[in-house]
């Protein structure tokens, strides 16, 4: 930067990662409200502009910024397409304005002998119509130079004007506005590192997930089923109203060391083994590694026929990618190398001591062929996505090099930027958070733990109104094959209930685990949170529709979902007071105020529970003591709010949560009891 | 940065200003503490080391890093040299470490086949040995041949060793150590931007500030002093314990639009002027700008002389640097282009609409001519450095570029690393923070208006004990010449007391105007903190030693700060509760707790105020129950309190604060009642 140039300060740029060192994401169509601290020596009037483009662009955007209070200033910009977008601030000590103010203060004042003042605004004018003759660009040439001539009208009468003309001429709209257009920014100052954004495709921000094992579609306890088989499963899905069909590894299953039922060492003859032992040299088209299919599943034709099903069901397919590889695996004798050799040359597999994991071999990310490696794993990803697969969950991310995510996520979105990766990183805080700077769409959360209140407001409030807001989209888990939360084990249905509530409505993204909605309950054993006779190992027997199910609930959840604009948005979330530690109380509403959600939810699934309730009325732009219809979106029922402090009854068997859309009353309707 | 050798995520790094943008500022001999967010995929170990070294310097000095909670890492460096230093991390996942806990678990977890551990441990070794065995640098080759051989012995050893003395080895401490030194760091991170630390010397951060117009140093109403008359009231400053004597301009005075007494606009034939109207081209043997010294002050080898006896004294001179040219500066005819002209080529004088200074011309930082403007500014301060100042005290940074400072000040700084700049901004937040981060030294602060106990606490936290403290540090000024705050002009002598005592201890860095000492409180009229009669415009009578001064405090205050390190620095100060609103309770206290100060202060200079203290004795490392002395360093008196809960009775008339230094008795003492 040339100090002579510099003629501003640009700093405290908001949003902004780190520095700059990581984009922050936006989903398509989303908006961001950057904020600067702009500050100039002396007295002259600023002007600043928010500039922003799609990466790439040789040209900027530009949106005016407005001051605020105490030298911050705040621009809007827009991001209408997928893929990287850039964004910086331009401001400028604005001559044109600052003449302007001080010929107004002595005009004002009283002063008479402003002739000095008059010529130097011409000056100022001038030179700008000087700069509009000048524009080249086809599209705006012959404006600029009808520009060019108003401003040297405004500049001839400027010239002969009295003090009181001369301030009507300085303050004249339609100048201002040219002088906007063409304004001297010869010494415009701009901020110093381009921030990015990355914008994904509107699924990355708001989805319904759905996992199954491809195998356990129809419920059968005696044979796996087929991609074939699924359809009823993802059928089933789309009635409930879910977006995403999330498969585990689809693989073919190692054999050597092949675990069997509830994770026993060794398993019987016949049994499936763990997808998440990826690989068998004697499967599959492709070598048997992580671009095949099991064959017990079908074929890759068949998989594309699936997605495609899926596809024209408003749906997607999500896979599973885990780097995980079993003995069996091409790898290992194609590239003994690129995994953890002992000194006798031997692979080892993965332990945590004195825990062994006989049958995984972990990769080597930094083994002297890294690079070959990185590619493979990239050419995977990119199989997939080849294969119709836009969004891809990570399995144990932070297990492998920060760097490596950054480097592949990169890579497979340059060909495809619709492509979105979800983080199972069920691991220390920052950890969880790097990997979400480093590119992931989307990331695990604690939520699938979190069920006190005072935790619930602490975690949500740093989710969603933090700066992690800007780089961590909390996918919310109620259950996953190897969590089974101690309280779905001890909550009985309202648990489930509840805990479906809380992740709807909580973020724009969550998910099941299939059996969360037949209320599947049983541990392995008493104190683990894993699943008795997980499918992980072996075949189940499944009513899909059991009695007691609560497939009713989460239907209509998503269709909440899917009407209220306000559900689908992630930092809109505000936590307000009940006067019951068992009552969550939370909002959500559009910046447009045209859908705005009450949530209360009872946590205690064992007892009844009321409150009072502190609504945000006043956010809602409405008279503090405004009567209100709110209807639940669970029930149907309705009900006339007044003001602020509000009533609920909250009984666990019932109805253990209200979610509420508020509908403002035309006063007309105030005069009919339309409950009567 | 090649990503497959990225294998740790570095972040969150403090102190840090604006990403490393603008250098910490620390003073000879003090610390910083460093800290960062350090993370690694999967469970290896991780060591981390902080590394500094003072710009230029080809090798880093290392210091190891300890990990606290959350992936938070710290280290601690010294910097013991004026000038600029550097610091940053590196960190890498230790396998000597990682190996050695995974050896440990399996041992303790009963493993007995543990031989290919052993050769692993041995390979891990002999590759350290062969670090080592490369070592070139001669000091350190005889050394690392020894290593070697000891490293090559451990693994001789490894291979043949039985579980118990495999762990035996390998959790040898000898081992631990030549392993640290001889790490395998080839996979290491290192922290992208390397961090800057601008190191001053000691007065930087610690000094006290007496400011006085050399033409009033006799206090003749009848005619002004000269250089050579100064040294009785530098002596005078020295007796009460001052280190730095601060002199406004001291160059020649315009002549056209000469301003008279009491800022009148016109001046009667004699004035003397304001000597902030700088330049007159009849005067100075270097042109008459701000290369010379008045005619009525004396030459510049007087000038010379007096810096060379203030230096004698251990003190020091302080120029004002104000860049204000009069009508009459030479700068005028040799550089019409470096000031702002109207349409008619004449000069703009400065304005505030309506107001006009018809005696100061502005220069425009940023005319065509800007290189050699801005040479020339460097050049007036390295004349004066070159005449043995080494202080500046800058008039009014906020209305020249922010960018001119940075530069600037760079440059001086770059010849004279032990310059010190003063920023004499009285402006917004943000631009008084942006002129600090740009490199001014010190900075003016709020202090002088603030007189609440709420808002002085809220400001100094802000000051000492937030991000601010890594870059700005706040030199006190109780009053100055054109600052007579409202609380002295109604206060009287103990509003007098009381605000010394808080600038001498709140910051190690504070200041007086001539004639606080005195009580002077008259302002030119109600409602104005201008003084009456304001030595600006011309000469005044006083008896610099009139009844009721407070030299004796003022005195106290300076000798209890130089016995009392706690009260030399910045950081470490404290506030505590007291339950009486008009009395303020702080400490200050050294890491090493060898110096220990409680100053509880009456603010209501009118009333007598007593208050219950919560004096925070656990920090000082004492028993809650603790039977301490406490003693007065103004009054000499001494206490014996116990506990946290102790009284202060203050009255202002006799004794509006207390500055108590913590004596901790030993057991022996209390047994006899010294204060019997």
């Amino acid at each position: 930067m040339n100090p002579g140039t510099a003629t501003l300060v640009i700093e405290a740029v908001t949003p902004q990662i780190d520095g700059g060192r990581h984009p922050i994401k936006r989903a398509e169509g989303e908006d961001v409200v950057v904020e600067a601290d702009i500050l100039k020596d002396g007295h002259d009037i600023i002007s600043a502009v928010l500039k922003w483009r799609r990466a790439g662009d040789p040209a900027w955007n530009e949106t005016p910024m407005t001051p605020l209070a105490d030298d911050r200033w705040r621009g809007v910009l827009s991001v209408t397409a997928v893929g990287c977008y850039e964004y910086t601030i331009e401001a400028w000590g604005d001559g044109f304005l600052s003449w302007r103010d001080e010929v107004v203060k002595k005009v004002d004042g009283g002063l008479a002998a402003l002739a000095s003042e008059a010529l130097e605004g011409a000056r100022i004018l001038r030179a700008a119509a000087a700069r509009a003759f000048l524009v080249k660009e086809d599209a705006l040439r012959a404006a600029s130079a009808g520009d060019a001539a108003t401003l040297e009208a405004f500049a001839a009468a400027l010239e002969i004007a009295e003090p009181a003309r001369l301030k009507e001429i300085a303050t004249d709209p339609c100048l201002e506005g040219l002088m906007r257009f063409h304004a001297d920014r010869s010494l415009a100052t701009t901020y110093g590192p381009t921030l990015a954004i990355r914008v994904d495709r509107r699924a990355a921000a708001f989805a319904a997930w759905y996992e199954f094992f491809p195998r356990s579609a129809e419920g059968r306890a005696d044979r796996g089923s087929t991609f074939r088989d699924c359809i009823g499963r993802i059928d089933d899905a789309r009635e409930m109203g879910f977006d995403v069909i999330y498969f585990p590894p689809i693989h073919p299953i190692g054999e050597t060391n092949r675990k069997g039922r509830n994770n026993a060492a060794a398993c019987e003859p016949g049994e499936p083994g763990v997808p998440y032992a990826i690989g068998n040299f004697r499967q599959g088209v492709n070598g048997g590694g992580h671009k095949d299919v099991a064959p017990e599943l079908g074929t890759l034709a068949d998989f594309d026929w699936l997605v495609g099903e899926t596809r024209a069901r408003g749906m997607e397919v999500a896979l599973d990618f885990a780097i995980n590889c079993s003995p069996d695996h091409p790898y290992v004798s194609a590239h003994p190398d690129w995994f953890f050799q002992r000194p006798d040359g031997t692979i080892k597999y993965a332990e945590n001591p004195p825990k062994k994991y006989e049958d995984v071999y972990p990769l080597n990310f930094h083994c002297a062929d890294w690079r070959n490696l990185w590619a493979e794993m990239r050419d995977v990803l990119l199989f997939w996505a080849g294969h119709g697969v836009r969004t891809f969950r990570v399995d144990n991310p932070h297990t492998k090099p920060v760097a490596f995510w950054e480097w592949v996520i990169a890579e497979v979105q340059a060909q495809f930027p619709d492509a979105i990766f979800l983080s199972e990183a069920f691991t220390r805080p920052k950890m969880m958070r790097a990997l979400a700077k480093a590119g992931f769409t989307q990331s695990y959360t604690y939520f699938t733990w979190r069920t006190g209140k005072d935790e619930l407001i602490e975690y949500f409030e740093e989710l969603a109104q933090g700066e992690m807001a800007d780089y961590f989209r909390g996918n919310l888990f109620t259950n996953t094959p190897d969590i089974l939360p101690e309280h779905l084990q001890t909550g009985g249905r309202p648990a489930f209930i509840v805990r479906a509530v809380l992740a709807a409505t909580l973020s724009p993204i969550y998910g099941i685990y299939s059996g969360f909605e037949l209320c599947e309950a049983t541990p392995v054993r008493e104190g683990r949170e894993e699943y008795l006779d997980s499918e992980k190992y072996q075949f189940r027997s499944r009513d899909w529709n059991a009695p007691g199910n609560i497939k009713d609930v989460i239907t209509a959840l998503n269709r909440a979902r899917r009407d209220q604009r306000a559900l689908q948005e992630y930092r809109n979330l505000r936590f307000h007071p009940s006067d019951n530690p068992a009552v969550l109380f939370y909002s959500k509403m559009t910046a447009a105020r045209d859908s705005i959600v009450l949530v209360a939810v009872n946590l205690d699934p064992h007892s009844f529970q009321s409150a009072w309730l502190a609504v945000p009325i006043t956010d809602f732009g409405s008279n503090p003591a405004e009567t209100y219809e709110v209807r639940d979106l669970l029930t149907g029922e309705r009900f006339l709010w007044q003001g602020a402090r509000n009533f609920v009854a909250l009984d666990p068997r019932t109805r253990p949560a209200h979610v509420l859309e508020v509908r403002r009353l035309q006063s007309r309707e105030l005069g009919v009891n339309i409950y009567a």
